[in-house]
């Protein structure tokens, strides 16, 4: 029987997804070895803290504070980071592809912040930064638009792409419970952070789309000109007026690749409560691709958690070690590299059909004043549901569905509704409804 | 400038695919390109046929009948294959190898009956043979399996394979039309072949199931032993009744790991009308995945067609370059090398719920006897629906659903209660129902 080959690999951070991955090599080590023709060898992990029982039979002596050493080692063919953050994360990163290592990686804020910078450090060293858990958790996406789309342009990309958020949106609609209630819910079952704004507010959403923007056209863009509104303070109107339309709302990222520019946006976005993304419920994310000669395909799985991030990352594990045993990197380029560098679409000029919930005070008139000024800026209504005012409400809520109209206009029709006297003072609620097209 | 490396490739078979993967190239030749780091060349397009016209602006002096001489040019690096068939397709594979060119083909039916020895002659020649095509068109579910998810025990796969008999099945459903006059109109739009029997018979989806159990248990498939049934002569009734207990019936490849045996099966089976799988509808195909570290994962889009095959050749024409530029191929192991080699479950061993639809005459007692034949096999029974029998109809419908039972046991009472006397003269119809557990 011939010796396998061994690739060295190091685990920097020890966390849950570090613990899974640990886990995943010695459970599934043997089976990996016959599939891949080498073996994966933890030569070990590196944590600042290394007394915590993460509930693995990894040999202790494997554990070390020095992540620094611990990469550097000359055993050490291939470097995990899963550290998380920008901060020392960046810096074991640099540090091992200036060594010429490759790295994988799950951390998609800093390949959504800083993917240009090590991209480049990792061309300069002919070595690669792998992140197939960067995004949609153990859904082999980054693999599936990189490799086995590539000879697609990529006309769109629709993703659910927070687990958190969708847990949230699917108990509300579900259970019909206010979204507070169940924030904490998800806080106290772990499904949320403490600190729950880089969920909720659709920053983690928007990190993982800038990483799928990136692979899809070809260049880095740039976070402070996406738009960015999350769930938070989401009514629980909303989603049965949106139910009762027969919608669902979904926390999607949205890209769009047109002639001359890109659109990218994260928003809670009303989806058919028969389109596919529609029935993406709990913790699991979907996404769905449309590209130019495959038409329409769509990946489903977990989105997070210990076991699905690790199957990713032992997979990226796996292809950086096949590429070292054959002599390197296999793709040159790392999703940076397009001919011509599109500018992202003006918010306003983004063409969608809106929801909209004005909380109308009850005088006679006000629909018709409203409609009005939609109809001055252009906007057509396709459909109008006016509901009873309540007992003990000042306001009566009235539901217009706009045909395809610019961002900008709905946003200025809105702002002189809000100017008008007698007609609300309550802030009209909007969300973009996706038709898919 | 630098000049861009180049890959020569040869395509045999200039049919619908075959026309689908040159005007790929043609429109996105330069994309591929940039995305890619090398140029691929197409040398030469091969096919008895060189003169019908295929609606692509493919230079005529690159057409010829002589694939023999065209794979065998140096200037030729990669060979496509899109003949189809066990004949001269694979002649044409094997010549391929034998020089240690690399093959791309999407031909199902070769892979299921000779994969064993395609991949043992491309080792001999430290070459490979790419098939993303073959399973599930445009879904790059091949690159999911070996690589995606190359961390996992693969526990079980359920696959839409085969767009024609969703087409026919969702039709029947919708519509409420019977089997044979779906059949016609999809074989009248191009949906069905002439002679449909390796789709509605169950075949073509029996080859893929087959080409993915290879790769998801590393070993070949005898299909001699695999149960195949198709959608040949389903009744309307049983779609509607299923309908009502919202079930669909969906043509499904079910593949499950054992600790000891391996389950291969094709049959339309009843899935839960809420369960991703039944929401695939018309030519689309899906593949539900589970892993033993990642959990649920799901794969969808177009399982035909020229351009989606197209986009899934075109991908492992990347790949095969890719690899022939960094010396050679980069994994080893092509599906055919498990360490232990598990043998087939027995079908009568499988064990799972069925539907089964009685046509019992209409006598006082028959009802309980049934019943009865059913519990002395040990077969419980979940739920009945016995139908009003119709005017001028001799039997009256009754509907039954088991628990988990094995086959042979439902067989064995099948067979028990035809040989009963004033029950049933007609045959009991019986589908399966997956739980997906």
């Amino acid at each position: 029987m011939k010796k396998l080959k061994e690739i060295g690999v190091a685990v920097l951070g020890y966390g849950t997804v570090g613990a899974g991955v640990v886990e995943t090599l010695l459970k599934n080590g043997d089976l990996l070895a016959e599939r891949l023709g080498f073996r994966m060898v933890l030569k070990g992990v590196a944590d600042v803290d290394v007394t915590t029982d993460r509930g693995v039979a990894l040999d202790p002596s494997l554990l070390t504070t020095d992540g620094s050493a611990l990469l550097s080692r000359e055993d050490v063919d291939v470097v995990v980071e899963l550290i998380g953050g920008t901060g020392v994360a960046k810096t074991f990163i640099l540090q091992a592809l200036e060594k010429g290592k490759p790295v994988v990686t799950a951390n998609k804020k800093l390949l959504a912040e800083y993917g240009g910078e090590l991209h480049r450090v990792a061309d300069e060293h002919h070595t690669e930064i792998l992140f197939e858990a960067a995004v949609g958790g153990g859904i082999p996406i980054i693999k599936a638009l990189r490799e086995g789309l590539c000879a697609n342009h990529i006309e769109s990309i629709y993703g659910i792409l927070n687990g958190t958020c969708n847990y949230i949106l699917t108990r509300m609609e579900e259970e019909k419970l206010p979204f507070e209630e169940v924030l904490l819910a998800a806080q106290n079952a772990g499904y949320a952070e403490a600190e729950p704004s880089l969920d909720i507010d659709g920053y983690d959403t928007a990190h993982k789309a800038a990483v799928l923007a990136s692979l899809a056209y070809g260049q880095p863009i740039p976070l402070e000109k996406v738009t960015v509104r999350g769930i938070r303070g989401m009514s629980s109107l909303d989603i049965d007026y949106a139910s009762e339309m027969e919608y669902r709302i979904k926390l999607l990222a949205i890209l769009r690749g047109g002639a001359d520019d890109i659109e990218v946006s994260v928003q809670p976005t009303l989806v058919a409560h028969n389109h596919p993304l529609a029935a993406v419920s709990g913790v699991f994310n979907a996404v769905q691709v449309q590209g130019d000669i495959v038409g329409t395909t769509l990946y489903y799985g977990r989105g997070a958690g210990r076991a699905a991030t690790a199957s990713a990352v032992v997979a990226d594990m796996a292809d950086a070690g096949l590429n070292l045993l054959a002599g390197g990197r296999r793709r040159d380029l790392s999703g940076v590299s397009a001919a011509k560098i599109l500018p992202l679409r003006e918010p306003g000029a983004v063409v969608a059909r809106y929801y909209l919930r004005f909380s109308m005070l009850d005088h006679p008139g006000v629909l018709a004043r409203v409609a009005s000024v939609l109809g001055g800026h252009g906007i057509g209504i396709d459909s109008v549901i006016q509901k009873e005012r309540a007992e003990n409400m000042a306001y009566v809520p009235v539901i217009m569905v706009t045909d395809q109209a610019k961002e900008k206009d709905i946003a200025d029709a809105l702002r002189d509704i809000a100017d008008m006297q007698n007609v609300t003072d309550q802030e009209t609620v909007r969300y973009r409804i996706e038709d898919f097209k």
